[in-house]
């Protein structure tokens, strides 16, 4: 079965992580028994593809940074700092600290290791590679199986409308970390992004699922590319989101916030109702099995578990759900 | 009294280290003792100019790399590792080792602190400034007084004959640790780069020094940037040169097989031969006392001294007497 998980950050990578966990370990469970081939096959396609949000995407110091990508692919590398969420595990910050001595502004953290991904990232880009291509040989490089896809190769900037005025997305996350009101979101470049090689076919897989990542923060600005949510919305797979709303609270980030001051219920409802036309199945954690009823009035399918990740096991447990749904 | 001195990498940079001790030593032994103007006075201009080759200059991973200019300003911040001669003093390596992780090519060490300068004079670059803007910044970062002046902010590279065919600087000098025979140099780029901003004006200083770095791949790029042979030769300060060669040996790096393989002598008599039409002066060491009459005989003043510098009080008291030849 070919599955297709749409992802930001820690969030999505979590996700990602389980289905990989539940898809390898169902290849590894049935081998072929048939006569082997004369020549050996080609590397088989992995049956995950993880379409990742860029809206988040940067530059700092030059260099190119996408900090959903390097989540996503840390995190399937097993190499990711589980207690932070970001970055890699065991990093030192020797350049950072130099750069800081050369006058220049260093509020984004970046590791030394990390740092290594954006100028190998940066000086593919300069050389006209296609971002999909970067990531993908960023990917292999770390070992990382499934698929993984920026939304667009074009330039798609999240813009984050505040009391303030509008941020850019680092300076409103990162820089100021997530304090302001989100008055309204634009997603930079939206209206002439196309979709990254192979987005629209990952669309067409027998599952699609949206990961419980931030719905405006990196579920939408993936949407927003061009041609994304009409696929989506006429997709024939089963289409299933995990609310990251658990209990009326965000599980990581400004979620709960967002949801507010843009009007939305502060639960699993007002997600259903974000995504009511683009899915089938809502993912719902326990505690909010009372909101099964008013998510079904939606004409949405509802499945009742327990949501929240936390390490692998919980992640593959989650996955092999979301893979019996389809 | 004005001081500019053309300088490679290792020598060069402890040279320049000797001339800022000595003349900023002499500022400080004579201090105004006229009425205190009524505003602060500008930042008076250092004294001392190093013009630095720039035909070493290479990209590793996208990252503009001036070896020669680094080795100056890590020198003269006093940062730089005394015992290897190149790069910072307790470096550590984390991004290097994750570029290896990701297939990229590290015959080159960079190290974490060293990759930040690159970062920015890369950032700089890209932006549309020229490395002499970008070099002065740097240089100002660390706390360098002298002014470092690359040779050129055009393209400039020097390119090594061998058996093995043409190969780039960094190739031949790090990539095979300059082991193959050097049978002719070749500079691309200097038919049109133009001198880099203040290069002339600096070789209309009272005194004017060449470092005791290698005359080929050293001194020659530099000389090779359109106009700059031409104002040396002509220069009404006193010009002089620091022989390389010590004993019939490089103090470092492959100056002695150059000269045999390209014809001349291996020794500062050898030396003094391709600097005759250029400096009134050539430093030879105490060990080569021999050769001051053949040197003489080119119509060179000659000045017999230690030139061994060894480290801070060393390069002092050989700029003492270099200044004290002016």
């Amino acid at each position: 079965m070919n599955v297709t998980l749409l992802a930001g950050g820690v969030g999505g990578a979590r996700l990602a992580h389980g289905l990989d966990l539940a898809l390898g370990a169902a290849t590894t469970d049935t081998p072929s028994t048939t006569t082997p081939p004369a020549a050996p096959p080609a590397t088989p396609a992995h049956p995950l593809t993880v379409v990742v949000n860029v809206g988040d995407d940067t530059e700092l110091h030059g260099l190119a940074i996408s900090p959903d990508i390097d989540t996503v692919v840390y995190t399937l590398a097993g190499l990711n700092d589980e207690e932070r969420g970001w970055g890699l595990r065991g990093e030192s910050y020797a350049t950072l600290s130099a750069l800081r001595d050369l006058g220049e502004d260093t509020w984004f953290t970046l590791g030394d290791r990390d740092l290594a991904t954006h100028i190998v990232r940066t000086q593919r880009l300069h050389r006209g590679e296609p971002l999909s291509a970067v990531t993908a040989h960023l990917a292999r490089s770390m070992g990382v199986g499934p698929r993984i896809v920026p939304a667009t190769d074009d330039h798609l900037a999240t813009l984050v409308d505040t009391p303030s005025g509008r941020l850019g997305f680092q300076e409103y996350f990162v820089g100021r970390q997530h304090a302001d009101a989100v008055l309204g979101l634009h997603f930079d470049g939206a209206e002439t992004a196309r979709p990254g090689p192979g987005v629209l076919d990952a669309l067409a897989a027998e599952l699609v699922v949206l990961a419980p990542s931030n719905p405006f923060l990196s579920i939408e600005p993936l949407l927003a590319v061009r041609g994304v949510r009409e696929a989506l919305a006429t997709a024939r797979g089963r289409r299933v989101a995990v609310s990251p709303i658990v209990g009326g609270q965000a599980i990581k980030g400004p979620a709960a916030q967002i949801l507010e001051t843009l009007g939305h219920e502060v639960s699993a409802l007002g997600v259903a109702r974000i995504y009511a036309d683009l899915v089938d199945v809502m993912v719902i954690d326990d505690r909010d099995a009372g909101l099964a009823g008013p998510i079904a009035d939606l004409g949405l399918a509802v499945h009742v578990t327990d949501t929240v990740m936390g390490g692998p096991p919980g992640r593959e447990r989650l996955a092999r759900e979301l893979l019996a749904l389809a």
